[in-house]
Formats: structure tokens, sequence, C-alpha cells
């Protein structure tokens, strides 16, 4: 695979080596063992949401879906791999044909999740299975906690539309993925040129102080933009006195200007101001987009004032004090033996202390009320209740090896909105609480 | 550039996608105004530090290096920025041709850094600097805030080694550059072999929980360990009963057994059992890791405890509370006018409100008191005081265009403790506390 292929800002030759050392010697001792070839059934889940929160978003499954496809072994890395003395040469060998065989179901991309909810199970050889563990978990850890992130601004945003402009706030491909799970939980644009490139998601953007330093004079800043961008642009208004700006901004665009970017100061305030200012110029249709250190907090407190854009940065790409999820991959059921017909057993960790997960592979279900709202997430073991059969949550994503539900961004999203309507109203809550529905084990 | 040459775990045939929409709409427009030619310097510093910490750890400067290097717009960026209409013909001609030819200074990487130190400066004409900024911050607002994480818990760690293996709770990609940040501050060795593969950094790992179930014993799983991976390797003891596994490792790989890992539950309480067990075993060289949920202040806790390594994964690539420095890439001076010879003005955003800086071409320079210890952080626009000459902290990175301060990643490492070790002692505690030295404006 190179870029051209998977519109990738970055080729990927192999996602390989997005893997913790250990799960290679395990491999190693489990091939000697005789045990690496045990059908083994995999499940991602968290034991918790992060404190406070309501519901959990999962997103991330389709670069999930791209990184177990690409998932090599290239000479470069086996060379590696031997150089270093990670794995012994039939396990090199080994690694040099991987290809994942197995199955993967999951709840779909832009769904609702609970503590314990099966987000993701992967289903082959122990050997295929074991090896996927660390790449998996680091795009659904990072992409979901921003994609939860991403879902609270848009509910306090209502039909306002939000930009995601944290690029500069984390990692320079982190935030590829982080404007892709914006997207999801409910963003309107990004800043980020790899995430249009990449993704198709709308980049936009004017500019910055600089280019108002960059010139003798306000005026010839705003003059230049307009000239070059039309009077559609949006002028930045704060970097000498808001007022005085707001007003040459009139006189060099005209009433038709785009918009008015504020992106300091006490923006409630300031918005009322700018607004009541605009409308007395005459550009009452001029929108006003601000910028400064928001949250879902700021966005919702904002919410009566005359805003019309939201940009968000930090906050959103740091999952709004909740970098990651606390997502694990837990091995709950295995053959007895390397024979394809061996029964599956439940396992699980059972020390005291905490970390302990229920075995067996799982199906789960969203119990909904009379009125069609979310009443419980029904996790179990056995067989589906009858009346629970239409409501399961994991769908087919790979099958034999070979993806079978890619989808557009735009049905990942949409899906989010519907499954977050179908909560309780308190779902979108800002304030601290339990989680909306509870987990119900049969 | 393709990975065999940088030895990145991906290709990156060009970083200019890293880059935020306004800046292409800022050239643009500054192409047509005339004033894209004006020399410029643009300064990246932060505000503050992240609440309660006393000193930041500058970390990325090596990426940042490379970013730049292999900024470029080939000819799939160009089509796509055309496609979407993001620039017009001329500047998507000033764009095929785009290559840093100015001069990058910096603070060396792995040196300490304070509010308002100007950790980077970038000079050449607007149009090439204006568009770095989002590719430099990304890079140094990540890594320099897992950097100090890592350089509060190798403080707290002392002489006993700290693993990285939080791959798995962050971006792919953002996981490697958290391995190499992490070694920068003073972490010993990662699980992730996408690190080891790119930057040489030691890969560690054996077993997880789910080599022990995968088995029909943990007898038979510490079995199959041992006999592949020799007796000096480290078990996992607490996938079901502590002491029964402690007894169960030491009769199976001897009195020699290189370690045990406990990965969940009191670890305080438990590693002194396991340790007074192992003990009256006769494995009293066998080593105890721990690996749960660590961060600087359980660690600090665990300073009288027998516990030989730890391993950390959420706290340091989440950056222990802090995921993100507040850095910021600000111009400070430009060009009366596009002639070479036109001297530079200072320039600032004035607005009231907050997020105003200094306007100036700084320098920055440690004043040190009779002992060697660090007393201030002086900066200033004017001509350096005879006293702090050979105190300053900038160096040349980029000359013409051209990188001139590539260094080992030990060298960096080696720095960190060097200006770590130079500031008052209250630096290294961990309770929250106002910045270690002030900063000085002269």
């Amino acid at each position: 695979m190179n870029a051209p292929d998977l519109r990738l800002p970055v080729d990927v030759p192999s996602t390989a080596l997005f893997t913790d050392h250990y799960e290679l010697t395990m491999l190693q001792a489990a091939l000697r063992a005789g045990t690496a070839g045990r059908r083994s059934v995999f499940e991602v889940f968290t034991r918790r949401l992060p404190e406070g929160r309501r519901y959990g978003v999962v997103a991330g499954t389709g670069r999930v879906l791209d990184a177990v496809e690409n998932f090599r072994f290239d000479e470069g890395v086996l060379g590696f791999l031997h150089e270093r003395g990670v794995v012994d040469e039939p396990t090199l060998g080994c690694l040099s044909e991987y290809r994942f065989t197995g199955d993967i179901w999951g709840y779909p991309e832009g769904e609702v999740y609970f503590p314990g909810s099966p987000i993701l199970r992967v289903e082959g050889s122990f050997a295929e299975c074991v090896l996927l563990e660390t790449v998996i978990l680091s795009i659904l850890n990072h992409d979901s906690a921003i994609a939860a992130a991403a879902s609270r601004m848009s509910s306090a945003a209502g039909d306002r539309p939000l930009i995601e402009m944290g690029a500069r706030r984390t990692h320079e491909l982190a935030a590829v993925a982080a404007s892709r799970a914006a997207y999801v939980g409910g963003f309107t644009s990004t800043s980020d040129l790899a995430a249009g490139f990449r993704y198709g998601i709308p980049t936009v953007g004017t500019s910055a102080h600089a280019f108002t330093l960059l010139h003798d004079t306000e005026r010839d800043a705003f003059e230049a933009q307009v000239a070059c961008l039309g009077t559609g642009t949006t002028l930045l208004v704060d970097t000498y006195d808001v007022a005085e700006a707001v007003r040459t901004a009139v006189e060099v665009a005209g009433p038709e200007l785009g918009a008015v970017r504020i992106d300091s100061g006490d923006l409630l305030l300031v918005a009322h101001r700018v607004r009541q200012q605009l409308d007395e110029l005459g550009a009452k249709r001029t929108r006003i987009v601000v910028t400064s250190d928001l949250d879902e907090y700021a966005i919702a407190s904002l919410r009566a004032a005359p805003v019309d854009a939201y940009g968000v940065g930090t906050q959103l790409v740091t999952g709004s004090g909740h970098p990651t999820c606390s997502m694990v991959y837990k091995l709950v059921a295995r053959a007895e033996s390397t024979d394809p017909a061996a029964p599956l057993i439940p396992v699980a960790k059972k020390a005291t202390g905490g970390k302990t997960s229920i075995g067996g592979r799982k199906w789960a279900a969203r119990r909904l009320d009379e009125e069609g709202v979310a009443e419980a997430e029904v996790i179990g073991t056995g067989p589906v209740p009858a009346g629970l059969q239409d409501r399961q949550l994991l769908v087919e994503l790979v099958k034999g090896g070979s993806v079978v539900a890619r989808e557009p961004l735009d049905v990942v999203r949409d899906r989010h909105f519907e499954a977050r309507d179908r909560l309780p109203l308190s779902a979108t809550q800002l304030s601290r609480g339990e989680p909306v529905i509870p987990t119900e084990y049969v």
C-alpha cells in the first residue's frame, strides 16, 4: 500500500511495528509450546467511562480496518527484529507470512457505548489475534476519546457549526485522526489540510494575527485580505482595538463582509458589543466566529450570545480532560487444543485487587423503552433473548481476513447523531454523572 | 525521502500537509499585496507552564528539523489544493517551489524552559516562515508535554529504570514520538517496537495475561515461557493468585528467575509480600517490576517498596494531566519593506483581554548564582549583558535552510539531566508550585 492508494498524508507500508515487544515474545513462546494455533476470542471493552461522562462514542473503527489490512512484516521490519534479537528464526518465519485471516465483529463506528460494551471482538488463532492488541487499542482509545469530547461540544453548540482547529496542540498525525473523530462527533469542518486530504473533511481558515502584524496598518492587512479572498472572508478583529477593527473591517469590505473572528477577551461581552456594532454599521448578516480556548462548557455558556460559529482547538484534541479511554483487549475464550473442532472455553483474569473481567464470547444489545428511548445496555454470553434479537449491536467488520464493512464518514456521523438521540435526554447534560443507562449482564 | 532514509515506521514524502488552511490563504493574500517577501521573525514560546509545574522540558526539536527538511508540496498535494480551491494559481506556483531557506535558532533539545522562554526562533521571508506554524507547534507541544511528565517520573524513580509502555493509550504515531520524548525525559526503555526501529530506544516485554489464559494452567504458561525465553525472563504473576504464582514461578524457573511482574492490586503491599516470598524461596536476585496505572506520585510512594523497575503507560503518554503545552508561534518582528536591507520592526498583538506578547527578536540566558544554581531566566531584545554572554540558551539549528545541529538522542537525554540538575532543588518536588526560577525581561 502506498499513499495514493490510501490517500494518507504519509505512506503506511505496514502497521506491524505499532506493536508491543511482548506480543512477539508471547507468539514465540506459544509457537514453541504448540499453543499458538488455539482458536481465540479477544474482546475490546472498557471497565468504566471517564469520570463523570454519561456515554462513550466508538470512533476509529474505520482506521482499525485499514491497520489490520496493512499489518504485514516486510523485510525492513523483519531485519530489525532479527538484528535486535526480539524473536527467534522460527518466529520470524511465521511473521514473514503473517496475514490476519480471522473474523472481527464490533459496534459500528459512531455508536455510543457504556462500561462493559464489547466494542470489538477479534477471533482467529492466538498467533494472529495477539499481535493486533496494541494497534487496535491505540486507534480506538485515541479516536474514541476525541469523538466523546466532540459529541459533548456538538450537543452544546446546537445548530451552530463547530470548526476543529487543534492540530497545533497535538502530534501532527494524531491531529489528522482527531479531525476525523471530531467530524464523527458532530464537528463541521477543520483547519487541518491533511484531514481534508485524507478524509475529505471540509477545511477552512483565513488569517492569523501575524497577517495583520505583517502589514503597516490593520487597514492595509484587511484590504490585502479582502482584495484577495473577497468580501465573504473572515477578518480577525482583535489584534489591536476590537471596535476600531470592526469599523475598519466594514469600511474595507462593506456590509457584505462574511464574518469577523474574535480570538481573545471576554467572548460573551465582546460578541454582544461586536454584534451591536455590526448591526449599526448595516452589516447585519456578517457572522461572528469565536475561537479562544473553548470547551463544551464555554460553548454552552455562549448559547445566548450572538455567536455564529465556534472554533475549538486544545480541548477538542485533548478529549476535554480525558485524552484517552481505558479500553483493554482481553482474551475471553480459547480452544482446548489446536484441533479446529475443539470447543471454546471462557477464560478471565481472576486475581483479587481489581482488573478482573468476564470470560466468554459476548453479544450486546440496547434495550429500548416503549417510547424508543434506550434503557439498558444488555450484555450476555448465552443465547440472545427473543426480545433483544433485533437490538443487537455487534456487526460483522472483517470476515476471513477481508474487510466487509467500509463506510463513508458521513454515514458514521449520522449514525452517531441517531444513537445519541435515542439516549435519555440527560445524556447530553454536561454536568458530571453516572453512565446514562446501566449495563446489565445476563 | 522514504522510510529507509529516515528510518521511520511510515514514509513521510512531505510534511507540508500538516498545515492549517489559513497559513495558505495568508500566503496568497500576502503574495498579492506584495508583502510576502518581508523578512520576518517568528518565535515559539509559552505564556505559562501547565498549572503547578515547576519547569518545562524542550522536546521534539530533532523532529522539527526533520519536518522542516521534508516540507515540500509535491504533485499530489498541489493537486488537492487546486481541486479544493484552497489557493489560487500564483500561490500554487509559489508552493511548488517551496523550500525553507531561512535560519532557525532554538533552545537545544532536552533543555528546560520557563514562561516566556523563546524556545525556537524562525527567520526568513514571511512566506516561508508562516507555513511552518502548525507542524512546528504540533511537534513541540506534544513532545514537550510528554518529556515534562517523563522528567517528573524519572526524578521520582531515582535510579530505578522506567519502561515506557503507553502505546496502546495514544495515537499509534504519537506513541512513537512519546517514546522518544520519554527517553529524553529519563525513561530507560519502551514496549513500542516502532520506537525501537525509528530511534534505537531499547525495547522490552515478555508476556500478558492472555498468555497465561491461553494455557491450561499457569504452570503450563510459565513452563512455555521459560523454555522459550530462558530463566532470565519476567513472569507475570497476577492472573490468578499472586502467592501461588510466585511459588510456581520459582519452581519452574529456579532461583535464577529474572523478574516477576505485578500489574494490579495494592502495589506497595503486594511488592513487600512478593519480595519476602521470593527471598524465602531463595530467589533473592529476582527483580520485581510493577506496571499498574502509575504516575509520578505512585512512583514516589513506592520509593520505600522493594520495587526494581516501573512500567508506565497512560499517565506518561497523556502528559500526566497536561497532554499538551500552550506554546504559540508568533510574529515578533518584520521588515518595513521587501528590501533586503530594510530594518526589522518589533511587532506584537496589543488587544486588551489577554494573549498579548512582547515584540522584537529575543535572546535568552540562564543566570546562575555563585554555586552554579539557576536563579533566573533572563530574556531581552537589546544587547546581551556582558555577564550573561556565555550563559545564552539559543543555538543555531538551521542555517540558510540547512540543518546544522542534528544530534544523537543520548546527547539530548544527558543534556536534560544536566539542565535539571542545575535547577534549585525544589524543581523536582512533585507538589504544585510556581516556576522554580522567575523570568526576567531586560
